[in-house]
């Protein structure tokens, strides 16, 4: 097996938080035992909220040699002034341009993984930005349909996919299907074998009423479409269990019984993904040709340049990158390619 | 300040896991420094799962004498033959008797707090109970009407109130009112400072839509309603804040900040709940002239009898309605009543 390249992070708005946790993910490198990795993005961001060495690259192939000593970063055209925690115009474009780049690289296995720091979506929109967010820009350029690229959440001990994410409650009920659901369902469980080496992942799904339902007393979708689905999913091998009570899958024990728990909703994925692991949650990218992983928070504007940002998302998910990254690379060395 | 009378359990379905936790209990009263407590229903449903000291008592005022030695019980007439984990007509008979004798010997104040074990609705339909659940039926005895009554779930680091509770989730945005929200939000602002001391609650209120909307992109539910609601609920001095996205709620140091939340369905509230404190949490019905709280968990037909159950949360129901029956012989007594 070839050695892997390293991995590419896409350091986001240059005013959030994302060039300084990139510094202090580079900085904890040894006692966390980080793979190498090189920062895109504008080189001033970091050098405005950080006083550790770096060291501007121009070939992701530097960073070898580079890394033990410096955080390697391939600076993208100098954006305007930087003033941590005042996005503007001139920010969003260095983070598009920023994540293009990385994206590119990515694809081109230059780097082994992407990660991607956080962006402000407002901004984004101001400089003609159309896509819902970074993973459908990332699917776009892999040549993924937005559908089959879906978004899973991590913590340490557990796994979240939301099979809708960022529409009002009120439609949610009239968007699942029995499609839907078994596409998304087919992405993640190809996503935990290929990324995480889990040989038959199993998939636990949560109804969308209370008590998933009653058996039909507080609400019909878990027999109209989750039961169903449930069952084509199992008739091609996959172990799909449930639907069961929300309320009741998430605590220790429970967890133990699944790899990751599929959710109708936003709240009811990112709920109890966040109250326990909020510190270090990663974002995952499932269905795309690369691997993609972001740490699961935003720009945090507020905080940003106070020396404030706890790396503990960007450190998972550099893990999380190089973990799938290195798996990838075993499954592809014993298919023989 | 007068002693307190002893505190009531009504044990619940005879079949189900209320008599062992209601024995457990007692088992641990020492160890737990458990207040003096005796049980209602019937003595064999005990018997026939625990082979501990048990005394039948005719009167709450014996449960000084007997409790240091003996679980006191107080037997409603025999159900039929008893089958730990096979409910019957029978039993459900029983478990509503020993309900009404126990909410009549709280409300005489022959008890000072009443606990309600786990019922099974289906066998209580059966026998003709019409109210949804035994809350319901313990407000109407209590001349309260539903609306008024509370259902709050609370661990030892988190309380949540949901403002709809066992509907559809397709009903649940055509349910919510500026009017709904402030007068559970009374209710339970008013139910923490008499149950729990707490002099001026912080309440804090998810949004319904992820994110809370994103400023009406992602639902208008946030601002029609729960913004005015709020406002109204500052005007009358209730420290109410929100409303909040509700997957950044509920970790450790965003719990820190309020003392309950309130949410706007069953599963935004609960998931976040059972996730922390699946083994410990307790209902408890604000609202009520009379103090209770119930083991938030079910008849557990499943393991009754195999001296399986957990008595964590009946333990934790005991202690709350220990110390909320405290706090209004207080506070009753600090108003020279």
């Amino acid at each position: 097996m070839k050695n892997l390249a390293p991995l590419a992070i896409a350091m986001g708005d240059p005013a959030g938080i994302g060039p300084e946790i990139t510094a202090k993910a580079w900085a904890a490198r040894e006692q966390q035992a980080l793979a190498p990795f090189f920062a895109v993005g504008d080189v001033r961001a970091v050098e405005a909220v950080w006083h550790g060495p770096v060291t501007r690259i121009n070939d992701p192939r530097e960073t070898a040699t580079v890394f033990p000593d410096a955080l390697p970063v391939l600076s993208v055209a100098d954006s305007g002034e930087i003033l941590p925690g005042r996005p503007d115009t001139e920010g969003a474009r260095c983070a598009l341009q920023a994540l293009e780049l990385a994206v590119g690289l990515t694809r081109s296995e230059a780097a082994s993984a992407l990660v991607t720091g956080p962006v402000s979506k407002a901004q984004l929109y101001g400089i003609g930005f159309t896509h819902p967010g970074q993973t459908e820009f990332v699917a776009e350029r892999c040549g993924v349909s937005a559908e089959n690229a879906v978004m899973m959440l991590a913590g340490p001990t557990l796994r979240v996919v939301p099979i809708t994410v960022h529409v009002p409650l009120a439609q949610v009920p009239s968007l699942i299907s029995i499609d839907l659901i078994v596409a998304k369902a087919r992405v993640t469980a190809r996503g935990l074998h290929r990324n995480f080496g889990i040989e038959k992942p199993r998939l636990a799904f949560a109804g969308l009423n209370p008590h998933a339902g009653e058996g039909g007393a507080l609400g019909r979708e878990e027999i109209d479409y989750l039961e169903p689905a449930i069952d084509l999913l199992r008739a091609e091998g996959i172990d799909a269990v449930g639907p069961f009570a929300a309320d009741t899958m998430f605590h220790a024990r429970a967890r133990a019984g699944y790899d990751v728990a599929l959710c109708l909703y936003h709240d009811q994925g990112l709920v109890p993904l966040k109250t326990l692991h909020f510190d270090d949650g990663v974002n995952m990218t499932l269905g795309l040709p690369i691997v993609r992983t972001s740490p699961d928070h935003g720009t945090a504007f507020g905080i940003a340049g106070k020396d404030e940002a706890n790396p503990g998302a960007m450190i998972a998910a550099l893990r999380m990158a190089h973990s799938a990254a290195l798996r990838r690379a075993e499954l592809a060395a014993s298919a023989g390619l």
